[in-house]
């Protein structure tokens, strides 16, 4: 895909922010990713830097064996989008993911949308979820 | 956001797929929308043209007075992505749903992924799910 300059730097500063924090729960890199004025719409995680912060802590006791790969990646204008498999433990199917990230002009994400669901065991088809 | 042609015109066209086919549930314009190797992700249909009208028909028998509504809207290359409240019934929280979309050379619809959430009646913020 073609992406602007903004667009780029704001796919690898998302990218670094699964890296860092999201995919080991790490509640350390908060303030380096997230802006001050953070608006959450997650129905996972109470309100900005500090529900984030509890959210992390939270999830990073009760899954120590977490594994969330990046699926798919889309950028479009100061918005990116994750496409994410998040396996909370062995033998778990996972769950399928999009985070959508609304990132200010100094690329920190200042918004976050969230959808979540469960992976079933069987699906109607033979493709995947994925 | 700033669009290529080919992006404004996916999302054109997307739009007028929601309005025309998938908000009314109405499989009469599967052909005029998706491609004939249709590659079907979701966990709700099953595979290709046939499964999607089939899932069409279902969901217009049992849900007469759907609201479907686009709360955002984006695009990258050939994919377009939809953040959309489905609200079945009156008095339903609905359900958080974002659909990807890949696009054809001819801006038909040849793959979708899909992520459903039921709306939690209570948020753990003041800031809504959209």
């Amino acid at each position: 895909m073609k992406h602007s300059e903004t667009e780029a730097r704001n796919l690898a500063i998302a990218t670094a922010m699964y890296r860092d924090m999201l995919m080991k729960f790490d509640s350390r890199h908060v303030d380096r990713f997230i802006a001050e004025d953070y608006i959450q719409h997650s129905t996972a995680a109470s309100g900005g830097r500090e529900g984030l912060r509890a959210f992390l802590d939270d999830r990073r006791a009760g899954f120590p064996d977490v594994d969330i790969r990046i699926k798919a990646r889309y950028a479009d204008g100061d918005v990116t989008i994750f496409h994410i498999h998040t396996v909370r433990h062995p033998g778990d199917p996972g769950m399928n993911i999009v985070d959508i990230f609304r990132h200010g002009a100094d690329g920190k994400v200042c918004e976050h949308w969230e959808v979540v669901q469960e992976i079933p065991e069987r699906l109607p088809h033979d493709n995947g979820i994925f």
